[in-house]
């Protein structure tokens, strides 16, 4: 039986629990799960490459099976390079889910065989991505149990200076 | 390592194409699949346990690691028993969405190591479902390509009582 | 240019104001608009077939080519006996959508040369519907601007016995 | 200024967590809030008028600004006997948005000095509600945190008959 | 008994009708309201703060429980400062509902003891916002019955230049 | 009886399947169909407003009833000046609801004679639109069945630059 691979892809400006909570699920049902940063968003992010994937491997730095990964173009491309045989998305909320849907079926289109697999991340984290963290922490308000303690220490440190 | 056993679970009231093609995406991802069958509904269904249980062995007898299967009580307990990882659930469209994750959340709540997996119906599918298919077939509608051949010859049968 | 016929099918237990807003509408973009009173629902009406069709007639009398019909079966198998080529649906709400696709996807997968059209209600009339109103008037609350005269009257009438 | 008065109506069938937390909320911004239980749900409860009472005055009993109360009929007419300024009503999920909105679009065309106040629920209970708590205590699952301690003993007791 | 302070904040660019709608049903519940401008919004706005703050001075002049305020930062430090004990939000439509929970429940992490309000907008402002105001009076367009008439003029002079 | 004359308004950047399944639905409908290019969108576009122009007229070349056009300022200032009687909307998904009722009531309010028409679009372009084809296009993904081959070509030529 071959090793099943899964891609986890994201922007992770910055990672927060919310991710982190889907990383954990995932390990359970493949073999090897790659969190895989986006480059070519078109905003310009907080953390830049390297900082974002350091903060995902503190985050993840006990969990063997995951690795962190970036990549640029189409995200099918990648995966297929990869022999991933799932993309993991997080569900949280109804807005995520035509976007995501429509992302799916547009990876599914390009290659069949690479099937989107939807988590659902913990009710706490619903609301929680990674645009109100940093809203939020930009005026100084409480980040904790929201990202992990380097995140919230790395975020202090880009809205003093 | 162990044997990766999905659960996929469901009226099956019939089974239909939408049905059809989560287990043939479930398949690629887990060692083993099994489509069981909830006794509990409070509704008469129109196929009774063993005629359900035929209509998914005949629309998946090519598939080696599919297995049929029904359940009583609580599907947390079933899945536990069954010592599965993950329960196969396949989202259509919005309305699906939040009766799911209430479903999801109160499983993870009495078994936080098994996780619910979301797969994406292909869009042919997307408004798709067994009561609309039985609705249609009882006025002599066309309901081709919703259903397998047999599950249409069944439909027509008792409906032509 | 032959006549265009369309169809407005509902149960109409019993006919609203949003429903008449939709039916003033339909008669500017169609010649012939035909609302038709589909039969075979499970729940028991309130007001019966014939008394639904006067009320119908009573609110749309002064509009010439309005005519009130009704239906058994499939709505397609009518709409291609009757040359419709569209068929009405009023959208109020967001609960509103995914069903009414899903019924005019199956509609279209029946007999794809005839649309079904969606028109917005008024914003006065977006939650109101048959349900709501009979449960008001049973409990002797205003209803008035949501029904015509004669409905109210009628409601009134079903209640007091 | 006259004390202020709100109601919050519902089946509590039975009183849950999502149900108290709403009312800890409620009692910070009025002077006395009365948990009232509808009497004409279509549905037969699994606990009669006084056994919901009682389960909610034991949740609510260290709480001086609570009432527990009943009503027949319209809710707007209790209101305005009672001479409420708001009717509290939770909010958890989409599906609540629309069906919340038009009763309270209603009652405001009853009674305009009487406003709707929505209040939003832990996101630990968004998913919550009396029916799947009913739904889990019948097959013996967890309930703890999600109903009182009181509330879990009488579900098992009614179910354990 | 302490007086009850609410807080209604916003960009109002520029207050509409249904701004208005909102306070008109907040001044019912609480003993003070102060309607309060966001600053920190990343969009420079049409009208600067001094001139929406007349707007809505203009449009409340004749409620005495009325303040109008602005504040910079989060805005739960500011809800703190002026010990409120709520913040009122309008709900209009579903695509309010997920982004303002999730502030709800950002601004309920920061501070446990103040509570957000949702009030219902009357259903003629469903489809109401300042930006679809400044798109329909930027080519010349009916606004009336939106925006009260200063705004309406303010609005006619900003496009005219 | 006079012509009834329709428009579909759009940006069109570029013209898709979905946009021509529409207007294929749409002359069944109605004796013209204009194809209506709005202007003054706010986003540069990828196609210049003649070459939009040109994919649309190559798409529709064999439907003599579709006409293409553009358009500068108010959709219903144009309408009204074209003497349309209606206005067509493609329906997709959800994400489309709110907006499209919101243009839809805005444009009523300003010219009540004209009525906004919602045709859905078949659910294999359930998840399509121009941005998600632009994506797709630029880093070489397959994007055949989705937009005609004249766009495919200019989308390659445009991103092969």
């Amino acid at each position: 039986m071959p090793k099943r691979v899964a891609i986890y892809p994201g922007t992770f400006d910055p990672f927060t629990c919310g991710h982190l909570d889907i990383v954990n699920r995932a390990i359970r049902l493949f073999d090897e799960v790659i969190v895989t940063i986006a480059q070519n968003s078109k905003k310009k992010p907080l953390f830049n490459l390297k900082e974002r994937q350091e903060l995902i491997r503190d985050a993840t730095y006990d969990l063997p099976s995951v690795r962190v990964d970036s990549f640029n173009g189409l995200l099918i491309d990648y995966a297929r390079q990869i022999k991933a045989v799932a993309i993991i998305r997080g569900l949280r909320a109804i807005s995520d889910f035509e976007f995501e849907f429509q992302m799916a079926l547009m990876n599914r289109r390009q290659e069949g065989s690479i099937t989107t697999v939807f988590l659902m991340a913990n009710e706490k984290y619903t609301y929680l991505n990674s645009s109100i963290v940093k809203e939020v922490a930009q005026f100084g308000g409480k980040i904790d149990n929201l990202v992990t303690d380097l995140v919230a220490k790395k975020l202090k440190e880009k809205f003093s200076k």
